[in-house]
């Protein structure tokens, strides 16, 4: 079976897109159907996959898995990509409401970039994150999925981040998404992440709201205040708004449209 | 611009295809275009791209960049992957002759697999390899590049590979292809390659042909003996014939094909 498919990412987040307005195309999108999508030698190669669902209310559904094939709840980098892929081949406007599992979010569009809402922070308390024998205190924040971000001197210092930084197994027994972070200037940093089940990725888009949020608590920022976060592939804008919501903005590219078998 | 491309993959060795018939798309093809295509996180993402160039003679000719933007001479692979799209899009039958920067390949088809001529291998002698503190004796056989085959008692013996293994400095000055090899059977190995310049590979065709070589030597096995090598991607099948040659069967995959304005 021949399908369409588009390639994007959103700061080097990669995914591959599925058009399936009515659901006729993939209906339940098998697991190894994604894997094998995912797969960057022997498939189109991404993160993961956006497959695009028309619900009854005419409202948009991101069914988004992971490379694994796993089930995925919302994706940052991923729902900016795809408002851009419903915008440009499906002609919705902006804004837009697109339908996750974990909800219904706002996309909008800043100038050339996306804006996503990412939902409520919650701030727990401080924990320590470690790398062989090194160890550095950290801020345990959620963004629906767990974090743990530890300022640094140096982006280096952690090493080549091989296997998952040793952590707390009390605070997180399923594992934790680790940001090590450096500051730039002022409301400006930049951060490397260890994501739990992937390794080392190029951006997190949960893990660049949560190192804001961290910086913002230690700044004494005022709310509304606008943070630049540098992720390896590219650079995010976040707001932590007035009623505590995590704004998140950048870039969406879609780079290649076509049909494969796989 | 917008423009044609082919995915595909030869034992999980992975290329974009070029259509580019009259050399009107592409003309001088940049190495930052080459690069674009070959990211695996912003681009298509590829171990290489192979421009398909028809020339006066109506010979093709396989313009073989590797992923870093540089020129590359021959893909073992890469021409098998080359030779099925040049079958099935441009209407070429078997047995077919490739242009290629390391002159005229014969390519012909053998079931659902396809063989390539990969030339005169050159046996050298004996040299060492290794990791760590750890050395393994090799044999030096250039197929054209150099590789230093070691056979080990398990090719988790070798570790991670994360840096190139030690060689001898004074017989491969420029770096050196180096395959860890065990056997599996008669007449049948399994191999890890790690390829001066790219790391660790899903497979190397010039490496399962010198691993063939010096198997064939070790066995003392008559010209025209069918090797089968696994390699991490898949299988390979070779021979070394009785006329000096090294032929090499595998498979090649399209998965798929679009349109890209990267």
């Amino acid at each position: 079976m021949s399908y369409a498919y588009l390639k994007g990412h959103g700061t080097e987040n990669d995914f591959v897109v599925l058009p399936d307005a009515d659901g006729s195309v993939h209906g339940d999108l098998s697991p190894e159907r994604v894997r094998a999508l995912c797969d960057r030698r022997a498939g189109i190669g991404a993160d993961g996959v956006l497959r695009a669902v028309r619900r009854d209310d005419g409202r948009w559904f991101m069914d988004y898995r992971n490379g694994d094939g796993s089930v995925g709840e919302m994706c940052g980098n991923g729902i900016r990509v795809f408002a851009r892929y419903l915008h440009e081949r499906e002609g919705e406007g902006f804004p837009m409401e697109i339908e996750t599992r974990s909800g219904v979010k706002a996309v909008q569009r800043s100038g050339e970039d996306f804006t996503a809402d990412m939902g409520v922070p919650e701030v727990f308390g401080e924990t320590s994150v470690s790398v062989g024998e090194r160890a550095w205190p950290a801020r345990h924040v959620s963004m629906g999925n767990p974090h743990a971000v530890a300022f640094v001197d140096d982006l280096a210092e952690a090493g080549r981040l091989l296997e998952p930084p040793g952590r707390d197994l009390s605070v997180f027994p399923d594992g934790v998404n680790v940001e090590f972070v450096v500051r730039c200037g002022e409301h400006h940093v930049a951060m490397r992440v260890h994501e739990r089940g992937a390794g080392e990725t190029r951006s997190c888009g949960t893990g660049a709201c949560a190192v804001a949020v961290v910086a913002a608590l230690a700044d004494d920022a005022p709310r509304g205040t606008a943070y630049r976060v540098d992720v390896p592939g590219g650079t995010l804008g976040i707001v932590w708004t007035e009623d505590d919501r995590v704004l998140m903005t950048g870039p969406a590219e879609i780079v290649a449209v076509g049909v494969t078998d796989l």
